[in-house]
């Protein structure tokens, strides 16, 4: 069985001029979208990856400097990974499944 | 302008007997979908759910329940909230703006 | 047994002019002392606060509004909560019991 | 300045046969207490590390392996990583900064 998680990564930046902050969001997403290996899932929450587990963990910290190359002086970065290894699982098919 | 927040719900059953819980979630599921003035969308990682402040938290008291009606003996509830009051933003919203 | 509910807060107010949020957090724990019937212990994270879920649900809504009343015009509120119900434990019975 | 962030981690095994996972949980923390250039604090509610981003990630790897060692089929794990780069801020100056 191919090793496989599912996480959720949201990326919120701090003391930022205005309560939008969608062109830091924006931003991570295109380094989300260059990520081999990896597929994503925008969500009005965060963005749901999917890959290998040690590459999700490296996406995650390439996209958590993207608010700080942007101006950003602080950042906070939350992840859930959702890790089961009795029987491969996407994304997609855990909303299947409830639905 | 309409008080409305975007909020993302996780309910997750600890101790149950298998590493799957999609019975438990497909009944918290049917909750949320006779919530009336709520709005939601099923993720991968969890349930986006919108509406006023005080109706989210009522559901989230509710759904946080169903596990142990069908016989959980522990449940892990994470809520996350996301309020603007600058201008209303839906979740769909949020999604154009990075998109 | 009591109800009882281990649950965790965090409060992130956006953007806001500069990086330090602390006034705001330090006028949201003046909110979380003052409530009756709930016990709290401040983390470099959040705030854990113990007490029935209903309670708790009642203080995360009061505490969310805080920042706003300070300025801000976007909170990011944060909650976790942990119910067990096959036997009655405190946020230190669980750091004992893994110590 | 050093680079340092303050992380939570939290592990939480699902499927195992009881509520209690405290099992699960201690010997995460064994394996926290063994990395180098880390300083951790156990919570009720996860264990507050704080280190370099790229040995946090590394840690976090390594913990979220450790039930699936005791037998756990599904592991979720929650990281969260607060990073502030205009002055250099501990978990305990957090807390004072608001106390």
């Amino acid at each position: 069985m191919r090793e496989w998680v599912i996480a959720e990564l949201r990326v919120i930046p701090l003391g930022t001029a205005t309560p939008s902050v969608s062109p830091y969001i924006a931003a991570c997403l295109d380094v989300i979208k260059q990520a081999k290996g990896i597929s994503y899932q925008l969500t009005g929450m965060g963005t749901i990856i999917e890959g290998p587990l040690a590459q999700v963990l490296e996406l995650v910290q390439k996209v958590h400097e993207v608010p700080f190359t942007k101006g950003a002086q602080r950042v906070v970065t939350l992840i859930s990974i959702d890790d089961r290894r009795d029987k491969q699982v996407t994304a997609e098919d855990k909303v299947k499944a409830v639905s």
